[in-house]
């Protein structure tokens, strides 16, 4: 009777995570926690005798999760989802993906890790779960408000994003290190895969998918869709991509046919099975005797985590013109780690490439953000009313004016009037200089990676060419800076006669107030983004040594210098007017 | 990247099946012949190169597929369909399940197989696919029909005792030989395991299920359910028992509480899955090379099963008092070996007691019969409308007259008057002395087995005490066979008595006449059933060889003069009336 160990397994697996998971829902926290905690009872390192047995092919089982996990969060995706929120979400992913990276590789540097591991805490810290927090949202019956439409917009973004770094972070996992030539290469295969993905998806899938909706056979959509998914899954793989990246991108080209509730229908029983046994064979590899060496470094990635998603998110949705309510709303729904940091983990670790320790201090911030969540998600609403119950009157003012300024250029957006084409105009003039800016430090933080080669090459000290390549990239800056600077006065102009001409509550301030505080909230909140988003840059700069130090001291100095001069303006200005 | 090669196996085995599946509704064949057939192209016996790496692991993958299989056949079965069609499922799939045991016993017999070897061929060909023809006769919309309620009341009598059967079986073949002692063992576990099967499934499942629902969530029903499903399996594994039993018995309870619905909606995708793999691993698992040595056995195995099936079901069906074209319907709707044979044969080729060559055999008649079973549903009606138009006069009357006589004892059973209930009662006395002969030639047949363990044991000649059982058998049968005849008469005359007073149509023929037509009619249809169920007595004592076979050959003349005299009879009556 040998042959039946697995079923034995599978009885054990699926009984600890039935009945775990059903504890945990009486106790209202997400599955997850269950499985993962379920992991962890029946793991080998856990009991004195092991209860599964076919480990490896719990392992192998776990692979097939991971892809149909990945192809059913492909399938809910839409871009008609991303549409409905606008280019908010891309804009509030994007400042919140920027930082959570920075602040994980930060953290990774921290612990004394690698640049490739800080890379990977940085990608497994840049995404939130869309599977916990959709149905967190749908548990609470939030799904209808605006800030969980937002919410969903930026999930998806990241897990779009999510799918490029994994492809990318697989690519450099595999190969070691790194060189030019390599993220050529990668960059080859992931234009050639995207490319036959597109290709593939916009020619074939739905085709075939009609063919097997004609049957009128849920079997064969199941099967044909399975298929289609491990098929793309595959191909990923064999591009030296990750097996993640194909089934997610076969999901949504699925996702986007015109049977795709159907197809969703009978690929989401597959898939939380499967999805079960993944997140329970996370928790089997979890070394509890290692328990001392990671849950430190585990809480402070979850802390970290929970912290950056907040203020990264509620800063980005306040920066897009919504109200304090809805900012803080979508900042507390988003710090929760799931299964694309597992996915992240999981590549990078299973590549060899990647410390070890990475998978356990991911699985533990999962599984403690899991546990925070429903409570962090409770807490927007008191402390809001709490904040506006105690706040003094200047700053009720200056958060009130600062918002209605903000909000008038998002209205701006959505009008065709002379002013507002004005507004329009130089609002992308700020915003394509200030991606100037990131991006040239984004070059200079890689310029920086390769230093070391430059410097054997030209015969230099190394910290003496990481602060010409610093101070390059400050005077690369000059003119992004002026140009910004100038637009933001056009725009703070702007908008403010805009609004004055169309709100008579503006009027309280009078104009060079206004002018003042807006130039002053904007510079500083740019320049805390800007800093976060340096942290890369400058960690490599330090530790280059002497000369290169300077660098980030004077960056340090200017920044502060300019910060606290910001907020003694915007102060003072209060001070006077109220 | 060595440890995605599930991930590869996976997607070729979903792609393949996929695609011949796809092809095969396209030529609107059963998707289980794809299955097998897509399992044979990636067989590493059918390619030089073998395309599939972890053929432990997908046949690991199998047994979860086998135990999930036959899950979702016992949450589709219910006492509520058995009841639809009440006393008279139980009756046709008794009749059929002898004949076909019978029939593959003898047939295993003449391929030369051994005891073990038969009785396996004989419970493998007893049993008919439900999946499929379940789904065949929705295809053809045709599940309204009567016919098709007989065929799935049938079904369900045949799974049930399929289960019952397998648990026998893998007892026996876990032992290897089966001794009094063995079975003793046996029945007392497989006691055991259906009052724990029962007082877990009364008491325990539908709290648990109920307690699931609560949380309205289908990932939590399914994950409840599969592990409920795999600690049944499991603990009728530990029991000796097959995991199939299990995971039947699981299922049917399961189907039986009220969110049965739900779970099935959630199962289906699962075990769609699984299932697709099972009959993949199964078609791979045949080795092309040996065609020439399986090929004319399981032609011989196709034809006796679908021939069989067709008889037994139509004969079983008009002894139960239906016309001939709702016999010959249900019949025709029978003959397709499927998901429980396939399982029959896995039980007994992996326990490895049984020979090997049963596996090619019976996949091949599954995948033959796949193929002729949509044609030969499709016969019926043709047939039934050719006979109908070609019987000569006496034909028609006497299946009109001897059909009408069981449809009255039929309509008696469902009536309280006085004359009726003198009908039932002698009509369950002749059902009670048959079902009595057929114990004792089962008595007798087990018996014969043992022939050469009691000749060591008594010094006596094996073939003398075949001879003294076989008469001691027929001796016994006696006072069964006179109170057979005895109530036989009775039931025709007080039938004929009921029909007359109620029929205008009967009284065309005279009394006298319809007697001995039904009389005769009737022993001779009995007569050629317990000749066929006798074949296992018969070939045991042929074996036995010298005198022993004096008692078949006997045995043999009786009925050829019995039958021949009946025969005569009825003809004589029908010249001479019409």
């Amino acid at each position: 009777m040998e042959e039946f160990t697995l079923v034995k397994d599978f009885a054990i697996i699926m009984a600890v995570a039935g009945g775990v998971t059903l504890l945990f829902r009486r106790l209202r926290q997400p599955p997850i926690l269950g499985y993962l905690i379920a992991g962890l009872i029946i793991s080998p390192y856990t009991l004195p005798i092991p209860l599964v047995e076919n480990i490896d092919t719990i392992r192998l089982l776990a692979d097939l999760g991971l892809v149909l996990l990945l192809f059913g969060i492909g399938l809910e995706f839409s871009w008609s989802k991303i549409r409905a929120v606008g280019l908010v979400a891309p804009i509030i992913g994007g400042i919140e993906i920027f930082t959570m990276f920075a602040l994980g590789y930060g953290l990774g540097q921290l612990f004394g890790w690698s640049t490739l591991d800080s890379i990977f805490l940085g990608a497994a810290m840049h995404i939130s779960s869309s599977a916990i927090i959709v149905k967190i949202l749908r548990d609470m019956g939030r799904q209808n408000l605006l800030s969980s439409k937002l919410i969903v917009g930026i999930l998806v973004v990241e897990d779009f994003a999510a799918v490029i770094i994994i492809a990318v972070l697989s690519g450099i996992a595999t190969t070691g290190a790194a060189t030019f030539g390599d993220i050529g290469s990668l960059m080859l295969r992931l234009i050639i895969f995207f490319a036959a993905a597109l290709g593939f998806g916009a020619l074939l899938v739905p085709r075939i998918i009609e063919i097997t909706h004609r049957f009128h056979s849920r079997e064969a959509l199941l099967i044909t869709s399975i298929s289609l998914c491990f098929i793309m899954a595959l191909l990923s793989e064999y591009l030296g991509l990750s097996v993640a990246a194909g089934a997610f991108l076969i999901g949504a080209l699925i996702g986007d046919t015109k049977h795709s509730k159907e197809i969703d229908q009978v690929v989401t029983p597959v898939r939380d099975m499967f999805a079960a046994l993944f997140f329970v064979s996370i928790g089997m590899l979890i070394n509890i005797l290692q328990f001392k060496s990671f849950i430190f470094l585990a809480l402070a990635t979850s802390a970290l985590f929970i912290l950056g998603k907040i203020l990264g998110n509620t800063l980005g949705t306040f920066l897009c013109g919504f109200t304090g309510r809805t900012s803080l709303r979508v900042g507390t729904g988003m710090p929760q780690a799931g299964e694309f940091s597992l996915a992240i983990a999981k590549t990078g670790v299973d590549s060899g490439a990647v410390i070890p320790l990475l998978y356990p201090v991911v699985v533990a911030t999962t599984a403690i953000t899991s546990f925070t969540t429903p409570y962090i998600i409770r807490l927007a609403d008191p402390i809001t009313d709490l904040l506006n119950r105690r706040a003094s009157e200047p700053i009720k003012r200056y958060e009130a004016s600062f918002s209605n300024w903000l909000h008038g250029i998002r209205n701006a957006f959505s009008s065709r009037s002379k002013p507002a084409q004005e507004i329009q105009h130089s609002g992308r003039n700020v915003l394509v200089n200030f991606l100037l800016i990131v991006v040239l430090i984004g070059i200079g933080t890689s310029a920086v990676q390769f230093v070391d080669n430059i410097a054997t090459f030209t015969h230099l000290r190394p910290d003496i060419l990481g602060l010409l390549i610093s101070f390059l990239i400050v005077v690369l800056c000059v003119p992004a800076l002026i140009a910004f600077w100038r637009n933001l006065r056009l725009l703070i102009d702007e908008t403010i006669k805009y609004l004055l001409s169309r709100r008579s509550s503006a009027r309280a301030l009078n104009q060079e107030t206004l002018h003042t505080i807006i130039r002053g909230s904007i510079m500083v909140t740019l320049s805390i983004l800007l800093a976060i988003w340096s942290i890369p840059l400058i960690i490599s700069l330090l530790s280059l040594g002497s000369f290169a130090i300077a660098a980030p001291i004077i960056l340090l100095a200017i920044l502060i210098y300019f910060l606290s001069t910001s907020v003694r303006n915007i102060h003072s200005q209060l001070e006077t007017t109220f």
